[in-house]
C-alpha cells in the first residue's frame, strides 16, 4: 500500500509549467549571475504584482540564505535584528545569523506572532537602558507571513508594525517562505502590495511554493542596500545560472499563477483540519493557512505513524507531542482522503 | 558637603601594594607580550593558588574581551554559548560573542542562577530534536561568580553543573568579574582549587577586584585551546607591555591579598543591607555579596539621588525601580555611614 | 546573423539527460535537506568513482558557497588557506573568505599554479619566524585542478604538493568547479581516484559541467569535519529540496557520464587554438582545458568583438588585452567554425 | 656585565609624569569607560593640539586592537583595506581585520610606502573591472606614520594620497602607534593638525611612546562612525576604567609633552646609525625616525647577540640577516655607548 507523506510543503519538484520552461530554455546561452533576458522579465512582473514600480528585485536560491544575506545587508555591523523567540532566523537556521555577527533579539509570540506594541516597547526600553551603549542596537524587526505556526497577520497588524519600525526609522523585513499559502488562505488581506507598501524588504518564497527553489527579495524603495549583489555574492548566494531562477519566477508570476498556486494547499488543509476535528483531534496554534498542527497523544501518535509521515513539531507533555501534516501546491486529493482515513482509524 | 558614590566597583585605581610596584619597576625593561619574568611569577602564584599545578594562565585587558576571546577559543564555530538570561555576555557586550560568529543560548535565570537540571534539559532537548542538524549546537556553559545579581552557587551547584557539562564532554567556564567579593563572602564555600577542579575554564577578575585593569584566565588542564596566544591576538587582546599584567597579578597573589582583598566590600555591604532593612526598603535579588540591590519608589529614589550616586538597575514597575548599591576593596566606611544617613533622610 | 558566445563554460542549463530525469521524477516525494534515496545512490557512484568507499559526500549548489564552506569547515578560527595569488578564493569571490573570518595566504603563481617548493617554503617561514603567534597560521592549501587559467597540475605535482601538507599535517582541498574539463584532457593525469588518494577534501564541480547547478564536496577520509551537515545550513548553502542534486549528480556518475562529459569542449577548444595559432594570434597561459586564451591588439579585439562574445581577462598593456574563450559540453561545432571565420576576418 | 637591549620601543613603563599623576588620583572615584573628567580633559587638549575643534576623540588600549575597531567602523561589511603589503594590519595582527569579516588589499612598498598613484590605479582598475561586482570593494586606505620600516610621509605625499581618496570618496586611516617619534622627527614635516586636515581617522599611539598603554583615535570630522562607542564595546576594546587613559593623554598633551617625547630617542637612534656607518655597516630601509635597520652577516650577528638583544627582522639571504635596533623616550644614552662598543667588537 502506498505510503502518504504530510512531512513538508517542499517535498514534490515544481510546477509543471516551471518544468516545461526550464526544458524550452535548456540550451540556450544566456548571460550568468541573473544578467538575462528572463530575469529582467520576471523582476518586471514581480514590480507590477507589487505595484512597486522603482522596486528592486534580488533572486536568491533558499530561505536562510535569503534571510542572512538581506539581514546583514540591512543592519550596521553592531546591530541586530528583532523577531519572534519562534522565528526562523532565531531556531532553524543553525546560527546563520549570528554568523554574519548579528544578534537575534527575541521577543515572546503568540501563535508564532509578535505585536506592534512588542516592538515598541522594546525600542523604549532600549532607548531608555542607561547601559544602551552598551548593548546590541535593535536595527530592524523580522516576521514571516504565514508564521511558523502558520498563522497570518492582518493588514491591520502589518500596518501598526510598519508605523512603530518607520517612526523608529528602522527597515521592516517579512520572511515569505510560504507566502503563496498565505496569499491563497480566505482569511488573509495582505496582499504582494501591501506588503511592498509596509515592509523596507520582503522576501516572495519560491521553494516551498511551486518552485524548484529560489526566493525573490523585494525591496520596495531602491538603493535601500547599497552593492546588494556584492554582498549576495558573498554570502556565497549568487547562483551562476541566474536565468533559472528567473525562468521559474518569470513563470509564477504570469498569468497570477502565484497568487493562485496555493489553492489546493487550502482547499487540501481545509479537509484535514475538518477530519481532525471531526474525529475529536486537538487542533493548536489556530493556523489557517497550509500547515496544520495538531496535539497527538502518544500512543496514537505511534498508531498514525504506520501509515502516514507527518512532521514532530514539539512535545507538548510527557504523553503528548505536537505534530504537523503540511500540504502543498502538489498535494493530491486521493492522498487526502487516505489521510482522513488514517486519522479516523488511529482514532480511539 | 561631598558626594558620595556607590555606582559601581570599578571607580577607584588599584590596590596601593600595586601602584607602589608598577612605580618600583618603571623603568625596567622587559620583552613584551607576556613572555617577561614577572608574568611567570604571577603564573606560577596563581597556578599555586588554584592548586592547579599543570593549569595554562593568560592574562587579558577587561572583561567583555577576555569572554569573548575565552568563548571564541573554546566553541567550534557552528557552537553556541548556554547562559543565563542574564549573563552578562547575553546583555551587556554589545554582541562581542555574536561579532565572533556564536549564539547565546539563554536559559531563564532565578537570581541570576541557572541550574544543572536546565543545562540537563538544553542538551536533552537539543539531542532529542530531529532538527538539532538545523540548530546551533550547544558547546559550552557559562556561568558567573558572583552572578550579575551578586549571588553565588554553591560547591554543591557547581558541582552538579559541572558533571552535567562532564558528562556531555562540554566545556564548562566561569566569569570571575568579581570573584574576589565571591572569595571574601562568608556564605561562599567555592574556592579557587574548587573552580578549578570543577571548571574548564574560569577568570580571576582583576578590573574590579583591586587592579587598574586586567583579567587572569585559568585553563586548569593544559591544551585545552590551542594556539590561544594567537586567538587572543587575533582578538586584538594582546597587551603589549604585558608586564603590566604580571606585576598586578603578582602582587593579588603574593601573600593571599586577592583572597583578603574583598573583606572591606563585604562589611560595607553588610551594613547597607542592615541600613536598608532598618530604615523597611525592601531588598531583592538576596545577593550576599558586594551589590547590593533594593527596590525603591521613584520619589524615594529621587530624593535619595540629590545627596548619593548609585546604579539604576532595571525599572520594577511604573512607580518603583531597582537600584544598585556597589562596595569594593576600597570603599571607605566614612562613606558608607553617609549612605546611611541619607537612606534614613530618604524613607518617608 | 546568429550572435555566437564563448563569454563562459555555464551559459546553457543542463545534460539532455539531467532534464529528463529532473522531469521524470517532478511530482515523486522525498525528504528534504539531501536525506533522500537520489542522493544515496549519487553518493554511491561516486565514492566508486573516487575509489573512496569511505568517503563522506555532500553537495552544495555553487562554487563560492562551496569553497567558502568547506574552508571554514577545515580551518580553525585563527587559520588562513594558502592559495595561489589568482586562486578564485582570493579574486572573485567577493570576500566570502574573509567574511567567514579567514585570511588567503597569497603565493605567486605560475600560470594559476603554485609549487610544492612554494607551500614547504611557506610553511618552514611561518615555523621561523619568531612572530608567528602574532601572525595568521596556514591551516590548508587551496588550488584548482583546472586552473583560473585552464592549466592543469600532473599527477606528480599533486603528490609533491600532497606529501607537503602530510608532513606538516595541514589539509589539501581542491576546486574542481571545471573538474569534468580536466578529465577529459588529454594531457591530463589526475583521474578521480587520484584526487581521493591525494587530497583531503575536494569538489567535482557541476555547475560548468553539465548539472544546470550543484557541486559534490568528497571528503574522501571520513570524520575530517565533524557536523558539517550543520556548518552548510549555518552558511546557507543547505538545499531544502536535496534531491535535486542527488538527481543530478546521480545522473552525472552514471555510467561514466561526468568522465566524458568534457569531450566536445575538449575539441572546440582544440579547434579554436589551432584556428587562433593559423591567423597568427598569441595564445597565452599555455592552458589544454576548455579555457583558450589570448592577447588581442585592442583594435583585433574592438573588431571581433562586433561578431563574438568572449571574456575579458585582463588588460596586457595599454593598447593589448587578454580575452577567453570558453568552450562547454554543450557548445556547438558550427558556433566554432563561425569564430573561426570571424578570427580569421578580424586579423588584419 | 648588564646586558642591554635594543628590541623594541615597549619595553619600559610610562613617563615619569604619568606615573605620578596615576599615583596622585588612584583613589579618586570616577565613572566608568571614558565618561570621567580627566578624559573630557584630554580630548579638548588633543582637539586644540590637532586642530580640530570639532574631532570626535577615542581611547582605546592597544594597537591591533585599534586598527580592527577603526577599521570595522569605517568598512561597509562588503569592504576591504588598502595597505602596504607590509603594513601591520596585514602582517603581525594575526588576522584581527579578517576575524572582523574584511580582507586587507595590497599594494608592493617602498620601504614600507605606498603612494597617491598606486591607490590611484587600484581603484581604477577595480571601478574598470567587469568583475567589480563579484570582488572586494576597497573601501579605505590604511598608511602607518612612521611605517613599519621606519619611514616618513612627507606632507606632500600624504596630500596627494588624501587628494586621490576624497576623490574616491574614500575615507583615509593613519596609524600612528609610533607617531611621537614621527613628531620629533628633523626630516617630519607631517604635524597633528596636517593629520587631521589630511586624514578622515588616524590614532596617536601611546603604547609605544611615553603611556603605559592606551591609543587615541581621532576623527577630526564629527559623525564619521556612528555609534563608535558601541562599536568599540562590540569588539572588546572598551576599557572600565578608562580614566587610566584620560590621565594618561591628558599628562601626553599637557605642555606639548607628546610631541617632545621623542626627542631623546631621535638623539640615540641618530647614534647608533652614526656608529653603524662608521663601522661599516649596511644600513637599510632609510628610516629617518627611532627604528634602525641594517643587514649584518650572520656571525657577526651571532658575536653582537652575545652582549646585546635586538630584533631580528627578516631574513636577507643564506648568510645575512636584517635585525632592527629600537630606541624609545626612555632610551638612555649610556646604553647607547655601550651598543656602540659592541657593534665595533662585533665587526671584523
Amino acid at each position: 500500500m502506498k505510503r502518504i507523506s504530510f512531512t513538508s510543503d517542499y517535498m514534490e519538484g515544481a510546477h509543471p509549467l516551471i518544468m516545461q520552461r526550464l526544458m524550452e530554455t535548456n540550451l540556450e546561452k544566456t548571460p550568468g549571475y541573473g544578467t538575462d533576458a528572463y530575469c529582467e522579465a520576471a523582476k518586471a512582473k514581480i514590480r507590477s504584482a507589487c505595484h512597486a514600480p522603482e522596486g528592486e528585485i534580488f533572486f536568491l536560491v533558499g530561505g536562510t540564505q535569503t534571510n542572512a544575506t538581506v539581514i546583514d545587508g540591512l543592519l550596521q555591523s553592531y546591530q541586530g535584528v528583532i523577531a519572534a523567540e519562534t522565528g526562523h532566523i532565531g531556531v532553524h537556521e543553525a546560527g546563520a545569523i549570528e554568523f554574519g555577527g548579528h544578534k537575534v533579539l527575541t521577543l515572546p509570540h503568540k501563535n508564532g506572532k509578535i505585536t506592534a506594541e512588542q516592538i515598541e516597547k522594546l525600542l523604549c526600553d532600549y532607548a531608555n537602558d542607561a547601559n544602551r551603549d552598551h548593548m546590541v542596537m535593535p536595527g530592524m524587526a523580522y516576521l514571516s507571513q504565514p508564521t511558523e505556526y502558520g498563522t497570518l497577520y492582518s493588514r491591520a497588524e502589518l500596518t501598526q508594525i510598519s508605523s512603530v519600525c518607520r517612526a523608529h526609522r528602522m527597515p521592516l523585513y517579512v520572511d515569505g517562505a510560504r507566502l503563496a499559502y498565505a496569499l491563497a488562505c480566505p482569511e488573509n488581506d495582505v496582499s504582494l502590495a501591501d506588503l511592498a507598501a509596509l515592509c523596507d524588504a520582503f522576501y516572495i518564497g519560491g521553494t516551498k511554493c511551486g518552485a524548484l527553489f529560489g526566493e525573490a527579495v523585494v525591496l520596495p524603495r531602491p538603493g535601500l542596500i547599497p552593492h546588494f549583489f556584492t554582498i549576495i555574492k558573498q554570502h556565497g548566494a549568487l547562483l551562476a545560472k541566474g536565468r533559472l531562477l528567473g525562468i521559474q519566477f518569470d513563470t509564477l508570476f504570469t498569468d497570477g499563477l502565484y497568487e493562485k498556486l496555493g489553492a489546493p494547499a487550502m482547499a487540501a488543509a481545509d479537509h484535514i483540519r475538518a477530519a481532525l476535528r471531526e474525529c475529536g483531534y486537538t487542533l493548536c496554534f489556530d493556523s489557517p493557512t497550509n500547515q496544520v498542527f495538531c496535539i497527538l497523544d502518544n500512543d496514537t501518535m505511534a498508531r498514525l505513524a504506520q501509515k502516514v509521515d507527518f512532521g514532530f513539531w514539539e512535545k507538548y507533555d510527557d504523553t503528548h507531542t505536537i505534530v504537523r501534516f503540511a500540504t502543498s501546491w502538489a498535494t493530491d486529493m486521493g492522498d487526502v482522503k487516505l489521510l482522513k482515513d488514517a486519522l479516523r482509524d488511529a482514532w480511539q
